[in-house]
């Protein structure tokens, strides 16, 4: 593997900057490897990260997902922006920066070099994707992307984790898939701050879109000063409506700009991603103590009814944090 | 709940020990609730264990698990023994000491003072399985059951899981469902301990033995000391075959006690318990930082693009452990 060879991480960090596909490659590898340069990555990575615009894509599996992906990226190439695309997959355990099956519409974006298109697989990942994708756009956000496009490959329940990943948050939706929104209703009204109907060439449409807009206004509890997620109707492989999403994304970074809300975001999403790294790194040091005479003791002593499992925990406990 | 009043735990413990049904079911809720007096009543209990052999059923949802698990109950009732069953059913999240559903095969022994029968859910448990059953063992186990038997409910997974509760454990398998034989393959011929084939009067049975015999033997790599798993058939909506199981189960649990393997088991068994209490414990502190002005200083200064995550998380496993 990458990780195992000792690499040159600042002269890596320095080509990534300059925008170099394999260096942005080889960064996420490391940080998706959990690389014993990991750490040295992340730090020097720091200070080039935060312009990045993270937005979210989510949806059932035949809303469209790939299409208006493209469909984006292909806009915000003509307004010259730099796009990173993390296609993340959860029920896969493969990563790597070949584009996977249907991501094969993404192949009139493959050559483009203000284009970085990256699959990353979390299954069986250590803390999964909460883990994993925070670090891939921290890369794609130091290489100098200015949008990174974040979508679900494939069945979801992870929606709701994309969604706390993204600064702003589109869930797709088509129509005839009515049993689709009955069955989404209970999450996915909470993440969306942009609705986008895709395949609006489609019979049903429309009933789908007011469905939606019903289904938001009963959910509906906003002050005057609130986002109010709008619903815009697409069809994407023809690129019919992708201006107008475009538009709503901008609004919606407007109103999060202006109401301290990206910012307010964004902490979050931090104080998270230390959080699950720092459990990692406790629950590494207790493995560690696995076949250490220290446990082994107390469990010596459980077995023979000296000692509960709990007071033993707390000695564990106080083993490990000593050692901090 | 139950967890919320303050519960007399001495006297509690006192009345599961002379064997009183609703002592007992307290003390389960107790500790399935993680209520408050948890740690009280772990410690009280400690010294009263340990005399239990605990019986894991696994088995593919069909093979006639609680059929077997009340004919077994009969069997050791006939011989005198104290018996606690303990259904584990990790796809629900309802608990209690009511039968459920199919768990109405075992209604011949509900009104045996000699048995006690306990649901347990382990769905959406922090910790889950890991963390609830060890625990509930230890009640019945300290209620003066001989035996518990463990019975997973419902469809599996958490079979790896079970058997690693148990001093010994049982794989069921039927005629008729030969490619969950197949499919079981991978994980269910590690665990085994006793095999057996249930509906033994059904056509194929001899060949699911036979087969079973075949896979067993192939991935074989045993030293002349070592156990070889037996494979017993039985009809158990008759009682047929019942005793050899039983017999089965005394044969490996002698050979265990003259290896020294069921201690062996017991420990390494407490000593995941005591680590699972630890991370758990561990995970607590991290979240009770959650909305402390450290985290969010951090997060701050992540998103400004000051410090990476890896960095403040090391700040804040110091600030956890300081605090132990």
């Amino acid at each position: 593997m990458i990780g195992a060879v000792n690499v040159d991480v600042p002269t890596l960090v320095e080509q990534a900057r300059e925008g170099r596909p394999r260096a942005v490659a080889r960064l996420i590898s490391l940080v998706e490897g959990a690389s014993p340069q990991l750490r040295e990555v992340m730090a020097l990575l720091a200070p080039l990260t935060g312009n990045a615009y993270v937005v979210g894509l989510t949806g059932s599996p035949g809303v469209g997902k790939s299409t208006s992906t493209s469909a984006l990226v292909a806009a915000y190439r003509r307004a010259g922006k730099r796009v990173g695309v993390l296609a993340v997959d959860p029920s896969s355990p493969f990563s790597g920066g070949a584009l996977l099956g249907d991501r094969v519409r993404m192949s009139e974006h493959a050559s483009d070099p203000g284009v970085y298109i990256r699959s990353m697989a979390t299954r069986g990942h250590l803390g999964g994707l909460a883990w994993a994708a925070p670090q891939a756009i921290r890369v794609l956000d130091a290489a100098g992307c200015d949008i990174v496009l974040v979508e679900t490959v494939g069945v979801g329940q992870s929606e709701v984790e994309i969604a706390s990943q993204a600064d702003t948050s589109v869930v797709l939706l088509a129509p005839g898939m009515g049993d689709g929104i009955q069955a989404a209703k209970a999450g996915i009204l909470e993440i969306g701050d942009v609705y986008v109907v895709n395949k609006a060439d489609r019979d049903g449409a429309d009933a789908t879109a007011r469905e939606l807009n019903h289904m938001l206004a009963l959910g509906e509890s906003r002050g005057p000063g609130d986002w109010r997620p709008p619903i815009v109707k697409t069809v994407a492989a023809r690129g019919e409506g992708i201006d107008e999403v475009v538009e709503a994304l901008e609004k919606h970074r407007a109103w999060m700009d202006e109401h301290g809300v990206l910012n307010e975001r964004r902490r979050s999403r931090a104080a998270h991603e230390v959080e699950t790294i720092a459990v990692t790194a406790l629950r590494e040091r207790i493995g560690d103590l696995r076949g250490d005479q220290r446990l082994d003791a107390l469990a010596e002593r459980i077995v023979a009814g000296e000692l509960d499992p709990y007071t033993a925990a707390d000695t564990l406990v106080e083993g490990v944090t000593a050692g901090a």
